[in-house]
């Protein structure tokens, strides 16, 4: 009879069967009554136990590295889940260190630094962030169900390659169709364009964000207009271009002139600036913010996730589009800005809030806690999404 | 005036600007003549200049760990494009290490060792390979272009979920559709489901393998039908299975009870055994054949890539669908067996081929240079996929 010879690949091969592995592996960690109630993070790939998520609301990191001096889990950012500072690891027998610290739910871009070196934990699975893959944890949060994947029906996310003129060769953008765009062949939809932040690329909003999750379970709860979510990388230098300065009125450029004729061409779009919005986090919020109010003959929904927006001027930010608040609240079905409390751009955003506020411009201010990180982004969109397009089909 | 605050990103946002940081690093880089015509591997993220390719067909590794005693690059596997031992690097000023090593075209698996820790190059981008996030290194081969992204039309991938009884919860299949499909609405297409090998995920095909790119290039050159390709994940354990042994089985289930209908539900396909191809790498390979010689009703084209193919009887492996060579060659419209002369499954690949040409069951060998690895892969999608389907609509 024929056997299935996995080549060298028998020693991990065995990894993937869960079940084998799990006892092992705990056997072999030192007894430590939070393994008992713990599980792995959703995060990690396919048969590791570790990152393991603790029935006490810690994380447990385990890593190998025989040789090694100095063994750290480095979490990035500020206002990381797992704390802005280095946790040092123990070494334990065999050259396995480990970790256990608190964590808070949400997602969690982290490092391992060895000796020195700066790289990713291979138990995880990496997200590109920090313009690099990077290690993430995923905590699930008890408390919040709208970005799991639920009982209902799902989209799809669509890989589309073009070639741009404005960047100069290839790019790739995600797609979000949602569910029945394949069986509803007449009807059209509204479109959503939404951006990562800076040093993250298409992938984000789907990877970290779970946009498309969000997505299908207002859908199904009828909360949100089925729509189609566009997501680019927003990184649009010119070939010839040396510097990042002219980088956001290229993308600008790219999204107008390349992007959504594009995506009205190839989708089966209701093209038309009341059926198209377009909103981001951080960089890609200052950026629906430049492309959204620099083309109001293109969008009338804008939404503006922890902003990368300072020194806002009223008669001159964004070419002045906010300057007559009369015209602004007619042409601008939304104006959604949020932000994290903890986050170090808090003050500029309540700035932004107050001065539109007090010139009776329009508009959504949404604050609630958290800080630069992807748990308040999840929230933001949960809540931008379902107040656009009241008048869609 | 606005500006655009890029938090604590700022560092590293200049660092997807190449241009500026290309000047820079070379100049920190150690004069040597190689780099003068180098370029960074179209496996490096966005903006970093390391992996290099050097004219002279060498490859530089860069990496920083400034408290390493010793730093290493991992081939993976064996046959290698890189080797298969562990290059050593050279510490060099500020803790900077490298190394040039000679690399042959193709997609390479590897890691970095830094005192005892396996992980990846921050430099490159990560791939489902090894049961983990792998670094890997793509060499383009300026003698093949067929694998490269071409001046044609382009299909787009979409990223499938869906529920399994099978497996026990949610799974993910990517499906490439090919240039044309969402225009001509009432055309219906051929599938080939394609698998990936032992460690690797639904991602391998188009990330490692270019398929979609093949299938692009070989369908503008009126080479290939138009068709679907359909790439699920092989791991497909029951919830309560603790062991590896039943895998397989397992997943030919999964394919014939859940994916085929899924697919033919949500696409328009040809839906016929005449219409339907299975292929597969490795252990994908292994899979391919028993999944298609188990269900001749289903499917009526079969290919293996460097399978993971043992002992192979003809009266009793694949529940015997060899054995009446008359009935076989009936029924299979397309038997195809591939493997590189480097390979250490080329014994019993050469065996299969020698049992069945002996007993007169109709098949194509493809013999070539390489060993277990991408390129191989590649060029047998090249081959198999064109002689598919030549009734197809």
């Amino acid at each position: 009879m024929e056997r299935f010879f996995i080549s060298a690949a028998a020693t991990w091969a065995a990894l993937l069967v869960g079940g084998t592995l799990s006892a092992q592996s705990l056997e072999e960690t030192p007894a430590d009554s939070r393994l008992a109630r713990s599980r792995p993070a959703p995060s990690a790939v396919r048969g590791s136990q570790f990152p393991r998520l603790n029935a006490d609301g810690t994380v447990t990191f385990q890593i190998t590295a025989p040789d090694a001096q100095r063994v750290q889990i480095v979490p990035r950012g500020t206002g990381n889940g797992l704390g802005d500072e280095p946790l040092d690891m123990t070494r334990g027998e065999r050259g396995v260190w480990s970790v256990t610290a608190p964590v808070r739910p949400g997602f969690h871009y982290y490092q391992i630094a060895v000796d020195g070196f700066r790289g990713n934990d291979p138990a995880s699975q990496t997200y590109f962030g920090w313009a690099q893959e990077t290690s993430g944890l995923e905590v699930p949060d008890p408390e919040l169900d709208f970005y799991a994947r639920q009982d209902v029906p799902h989209g799809d996310v669509r890989i589309v390659t073009y070639d741009s003129r404005v960047s100069g060769g290839p790019r790739r953008v995600f797609v979000y169709t949602p569910p029945g765009y394949d069986d509803e062949r007449a009807r059209r939809y509204p479109v959503l364009y939404l951006q990562h932040g800076a040093g993250e690329s298409e992938r984000a909003w789907t990877e970290q964000g779970k946009a498309h999750l969000i997505l299908d379970n207002l859908i199904a709860a009828g909360r949100a207009k089925p729509m189609l979510v566009v997501m680019e990388n927003g990184y649009a230098t010119r070939p010839d271009e040396q510097s990042l300065r002219g980088q956001n009125d290229r993308f600008a450029e790219l999204v107008v002139s390349e992007l959504v004729p594009l995506v009205d061409g190839k989708f089966r779009t209701l093209a038309d600036r009341e059926q198209r919005a377009i909103a981001g986090l951080s960089m890609g919020g200052g950026q629906a913010m430049r492309t959204g109010l620099g083309n109001l003959d293109q969008f009338a929904w804008i939404g503006t996730f922890s902003g990368a927006i300072r020194d806002f001027d009223l008669e001159t930010s964004f070419g002045g589009a906010l300057r007559d608040a009369e015209e602004a609240n007619c042409r601008l079905r939304l104006l959604w800005i949020g932000c994290g409390t903890e986050d170090r751009l808090i003050d500029p955003a309540r700035q932004l809030h107050a001065r539109l506020t007090e010139h009776n411009v329009k508009h959504v201010w949404f604050e609630g806690a958290g800080s630069h990180e992807w748990q308040v982004w999840r929230k933001h969109l949960h809540d931008f999404a379902p107040r656009l397009f009241p008048g869609a089909k």
